[in-house]
C-alpha cells in the first residue's frame, strides 16, 4: 500500500498502463483556488511520449477530466479528482508477455509481490504512464509553490559520460530558468545537440543511455523540515526515489562531501541586510535537517530504461528457462530526458507539502 | 513533527545534547520476545565516542533503563520507553554559544525554526548524541530480522580520497560478515590502519573529514516495496537521510548508471534449483521498486564532521556581525567512523518495519 | 483532509453531488481475489433511493466502472478506482440555493470553511450521494470478511418512538441474519409496516424523523483492537460518526451502563469445550478495547433527515436575513431506513482494517 | 499499535501499573511557549486517586519529570517527555492474579492478544494509572486552547439513576465554570452529596455504579473539522473511545434524535450582530460534521468499575475452570466519577489537534 503521499497535500494515484483509466485525487489545494490549467497542459505535454525520435513512439493524448472538487472554475476545498483515458491500446497478444520476465524491470517482483494477478500489459501500474497524473499533481503544487514565491528549477545534467553546467556554479537568473522551464527536455541551449545526439546513439544501437537530472528550489523561507526523522533531505529523497528509474540522490556535494575537509564543506554565514546567506552553498542550503533560506539542489541519478530493442536473455516465467528473446519494439532510449519534468513535478508536491507542515 | 517513523515498528526519539535523558518509545515488537540484551549493549559499546583519539572526548556512560514494555525478561507488546540518563554535563557556561552559529550546523536552522527557544547546548535535539536511543532501537530490529534469517552489513567504504573494496565485488560470507560485524568501525582489516590515519590526520590538523558507508541486506524474501510513493528504496533513502550528516544515497551502481547502456545495467536473470537470481546485481536487488530476493546494497555519503577545532568565522547571533571563532575544543574528526553502526541500525529498521507491511 | 480511512484497508473517496463524477480508491484488497459483483451490486441497489416513497425521488443509475485494480476479473493488488457517473442532473437554477442556508445542514459550514468556494449544489461533497463508493468499498470489504467467517449484520431497530427487539435479545441464526440481509431496510419483517407507516406519517407532514441503527459482528477472533488510542470501540466509532446523520454511538448496554451496578455490568466468563465465552455479553464482545471473542453489538442514533419540505426558517447569505424559504420539493423522510446499509458498509470497512492489524 | 494520537499534537504514551514508570511524548506543542506547571499540577491532583473513600486506596506520588523538550522553561520545539515514576508498587504476589482472568477486564483479552506475556500486574498497560500522563498531556493541549479563547468544561451529569441539569440548559457563565473547574469531581454543588452518596452505597456494598460525563467546548471558531472521514464527531468520539470504561458517546440531543421530528431537531439560525448563531443547539454545533461557531456538547457513558470487591465468578486461566474469587480488597467505586477530568484532558487534546488542521 504506497500509493498515497502527503500530510498536508495528498496524492493519491491510480492506474495501468493499459488499463481503462489512470488518475489521481488531490487533497489539500486550498479552496477557492483557480488553477493554471495552461500550466498543467504545458507540463503534461512535455512529459508527454511520442514527439520526436527521443521517446517511446506510444500516442497517448493525456486529455485529463477533473471529476471532482472543482466548481465555477475554483477548488472546492474537497477532494480534486483528474481522469486520463487510456486511449489507444488495442488488442494485443500479451500473453506471451505475460510469460517474459524483463531484465531490470518489475515484471518479476510484480508477479511475485501480487501472486500473478498483476496486470503486466506495459507494465502495469509500474509504467512511466502512471507519471501523468503525478506530473498533473506537481504542476498543482507548482503554481502553489510561484504563488509564495517558491521556484523548482530543473534540467538534464548529464546525460551518459557527457555534463552540462551544474546548478552550483550557473549563474541562476530568470533568463536562465525561463530557458530551461520552456525547453521539453530542460536542456540547456549549448548542450542540446550534444545530449540528443547521445540518446540517438544510444537508439540506434536498440540500447539505452542513463543520466542525471538536477532541481534548484529558490525562495524557500529558513526552518522548513522537521527533524529527526523528517528531515528536508529525508522527506524529499522518499519523493524523488518513487520515481522510476532513479537510483541515486545526493544533496549539495554529495558523493563528493567524503573527499572533502570540514573546513572547505562548511558554508561561511554572512549577513546581506536583512538576511543571512552564506558565501558557498555546498550543504545545498539545508542545515541539520533544516532549510537555511539559500536554494536548495540536489542532484538524481537515472539508469538507462530497462526496455531495449536490443536482444535479451528474458526469463520465460512459464518454462522456467533464460531465452534470447526481441520483446520491444521501439523504445525510450533515455528515460532521464523525460526526467526533468518529472522530477520538477516530485519535488514540488513535496516542498509545497513540507511547506504547509511549517517554519 | 518528525520525531516519530515506522508504521508496524514504530521508534519515536526524544531528547536533547545536554537535557535531563534522552531516550525513546517502540511499539510493534512481537509480544513475548526475549531481546538480546548484549547485541543492544555491543551495537551501544561501538556507538560510544570517546573510547580514542578518533572521537569526540565525551564521556556517555550510555546505561538504559528500559521503563515500559518489558516484564519478566520478555516484551510484552505494548509500548516499551527507553531512558538513557545524560551523565555528566557539568554546568558550563553556554551562554556564549547560544550567540554563536556555527556554520555547517543546525545552530541557526534550530534558532530560527523554533523561535529561539531551541536548546542550543551541544546541539540540543540535533546532536550525534540521540543516535544512542536509535541504535538501540536498531539493535532489538536486528535481531527480529535475524530471527527471519536477515542480516544487515555495514562497512566504512571511503575515508577521504581512498576507498576499500566495495560489497558490489566483496565475496561476502560468514567470516567477512564476522569480521565487520566485530570491529568497532565496521572497517576491513586491511584498510583499517589506513583509514583510521587519514582522520588522525585531519584531526591533527584540527579539521575533519567525510566518508562513505557501505550496506548490504541478504536474506530478504521477494516482494518487499510498496510502490508507488513507498519503494524500497524511498522508504531507505528517507531513513538513512534522517542521519546526522548523510547527504548522498545511492542504490547499486547508483551515480555510475548515468554512463552506462541499458544492457549493461540490467541484471539477467538466471534460475537456481528453485531461486530466480541475477547474474550481475547492478540494481541492487530491487527492481520497480520491489525486492527481487538479491542482496540490497547501497551507500551513504557523509560529510565533513562541521564541528571543527580550527578557527572558524562565525555567525554572532547577538550582534548580526560574522567573527572569527574558536568554538570547539577537540571534536569528532570523522563522523562517518561511527557512521556504519548507525547506518546498520536505521537500515535494520526501515528493513523490519517494511517486511512486516509484507510481501 | 479527512477523504481517506484505513491502515491496511484504505478508501479515499472524491465526489459531489451533483459534479461530474463520485467513487473511490481502495488499497489493501489481496491481489488476486475475484470481487463478488453481485454483492456489490445488490447493496448498491438496497442503498438506491427513488425506489418508493420513503426515499428522496432522485433517480441514480449508480452504475459504477472498475477503471483500475482489476483485471482478467481479479484484483491486482494495486490501488482499484471505481467511478460513478453523476446521472441526470440537469441544468436547474442553483443561484437561489446557493444564498440558502438551511437549519441542520452543512450549508453554512461549508461555506465558511471553503470560503464560499465549495459546490453547494445537492449538498456538494457533504451529500448522501457520497455513501454509494462508500457501499461499494463496504461490500468489497464484507466479501473479505465472510471468507474469515466474520459476518456484519445490521437492523433498523428504531423508528421515532416504536423500537424493534435488540439484538441484544434477539436469537441470532442463519435465518434471522437471511431475512434482514435481503430485506432493503433490514427491517424485521413484523416490525415493517409499522416502521414505515411513521416514516410515511413524517413524509406527509412534510417532515421526517430519526432512527436507530444496530449492528452485530459474529465471527471475531479473540484480540482485535490496539490499546490505548485505538481500541476496537475508537476505531467503530471513527467510521460510524462519519456517516451522514448519526449523533450517538453505543456498544453493548451503552447509556444504560450508568445506572448498573458493577456486579450486573461484568459478563461472567465460562469454558464451552475449547472456547472461552461469557454468559452475558452486555460489553459487547469488547474489554479493554479488545475483542473476547464473543459478538460485537453496537446503535447508532441517527438524526432526522435535516432536508424537510415544510417551510423552514434559513438564512439568506447573501442579505444576511433570516427568511421563511420552502426550499426542498420531495425529500428523503428518514435518513435512518438506508443507515442499515450504510452503517453495515462502514462498520465492514472498520472490521476488516483492525483484523489486519493483527490479533 | 495504538499508543500514539494525533497529527498535529501528537502524544505517545507508555507504562504499565506496576512497571518502572509510565509517561509521554508529545510533539507540536509550539516552541517558546512557558507551560503552566501550576495547571497541570491541579489537573493531576484532580486525577489523584487515594484522597477519600470514593476512590482505590492507591497512593501514587503523580510527580512527573519532563526530561526533554523543556529549556529554560521553556517548550523547544522538538519532542517534550515527561516521565511518572511507579512509587509503592511493593513485592506483592500476583501469581494468583496471572491467573485469574476478572470479568469486565482486559486480563483475557490482554493475555491472548499478547500471548501471554503483557504485565498482568493491577492490569498493566491498561490500567487507569495510565491516564496520569494523558491528564499531563491534556492540561497542556487545554493551556493552549485557552490561549485561543476555547474552553472545555466538563461536569458528572448522572450517577447510577440521578441526573444533574444538562449542559444543554444551564446557563453556562464563568461563574458556573469556576465552580465546576475547582471541584475535583466537576460535579454541581447542589447535587454533590447525592452523587457521592450513591457511590458510598455502592462501594459499601462492595460494588461500584456507572455515570454520565457530559463536556462542552465554547470558543471554537466556524470550520473546524474534516469531512468526509474524519469529522469532529468522528475525531472526538475516536479520542473518548480511548477512555477505560467508555462505552457510549453521543453529540446534543444523541439518542433523542430519534425520536423527534426534523422540524425540531434543526436548529434555526439567526444573526447576532456579525456572528450566525442558532436559537436551539439540538447539533452540539456541528453540521456536517463542522463545527458552526456554537457550543460543542457531547455526553460520555461509563460503566461501573468492573474491579469490585464482591465475590465473583472468575476464570481460572491456568485450570480453565471459572472459579467464586475475592480478588480486590478496596477498589474505585465508580469510575466516572474522575471520568469528568479525563474526558477534559482527551477532549481537549482531541480539539487543540484539529483545530491545528485549520478552519
Amino acid at each position: 500500500m504506497g500509493s498515497t503521499y502527503g500530510k498536508h497535500f495528498r496524492v493519491s494515484l491510480f492506474g495501468e498502463s493499459h488499463g481503462h483509466s489512470i488518475g489521481c485525487i488531490i487533497e489539500g489545494i486550498p479552496a477557492g483556488t483557480a488553477l493554471d490549467i495552461d500550466l498543467i497542459k504545458k507540463r503534461l505535454f512535455q512529459r508527454k511520449p511520442g514527439k520526436d525520435q527521443y521517446s517511446t513512439p506510444r500516442q497517448e493524448k493525456d486529455a485529463f477530466d477533473i471529476v471532482s472538487g472543482y466548481f465555477m472554475d475554483r477548488t472546492t476545498g474537497t477532494p480534486l479528482c483528474a481522469i486520463f483515458k487510456n486511449g489507444d491500446t488495442r488488442s494485443k497478444d500479451y500473453t506471451a508477455l505475460k510469460a517474459a520476465y524483463r531484465p531490470g524491470h518489475a515484471d518479476f517482483t510484480g508477479a511475485v509481490k501480487y501472486k500473478g494477478a498483476n496486470d503486466y500489459r506495459g507494465g502495469g501500474h509500474f509504467s512511466a504512464r502512471i507519471t501523468a497524473p503525478l506530473v498533473f499533481a506537481g504542476a498543482i503544487a507548482e503554481q502553489l509553490l510561484n504563488i509564495e514565491g517558491i521556484e523548482v528549477i530543473t534540467q538534464i545534467q548529464r546525460v551518459g559520460h557527457l555534463s552540462a553546467e551544474s546548478f552550483e556554479t550557473l549563474e541562476m537568473n530568470a533568463s536562465v530558468k525561463a530557458i530551461l522551464d520552456a525547453d521539453d527536455y530542460a536542456i540547456q541551449p549549448e548542450m542540446k545537440m550534444s545530449f540528443l545526439q547521445i540518446v540517438d546513439e544510444a537508439r540506434l544501437a536498440k540500447d539505452s543511455v542513463g543520466g542525471v537530472v538536477e532541481a534548484m528550489i529558490t525562495g524557500l523561507p529558513v526552518g522548513i523540515g522537521e527533524p529527526f526523522f523528517d528531515s528536508f533531505e529525508s522527506k524529499m529523497a522518499h519523493g524523488l526515489f518513487s520515481i522510476p528509474a532513479v537510483k541515486g540522490v545526493s544533496f549539495g556535494k554529495g558523493f563528493d562531501f567524503p573527499a572533502m575537509r570540514g573546513s572547505e564543506a562548511n558554508d561561511t554565514f554572512y549577513v546581506d541586510g536583512e538576511t543571512v546567506k552564506t558565501r558557498t552553498n555546498h550543504n545545498a542550503g539545508i542545515n541539520g535537517g533544516i532549510t537555511n533560506g539559500m536554494p536548495v539542489w540536489f542532484n538524481c541519478a537515472f539508469k538507462p530504461t530497462p526496455s531495449i530493442a536490443k536482444r535479451q536473455m528474458t526469463l520465460n516465467a512459464t518454462t522456467g528457462e533464460v531465452e534470447a528473446l526481441d520483446i520491444q519494439g521501439r523504445h525510450d532510449p533515455c528515460v532521464a530526458l523525460r526526467g526533468a519534468l518529472v522530477v520538477k513535478a516530485m519535488a514540488s508536491i513535496v516542498t509545497y507539502d513540507l511547506l504547509k507542515e511549517g517554519k
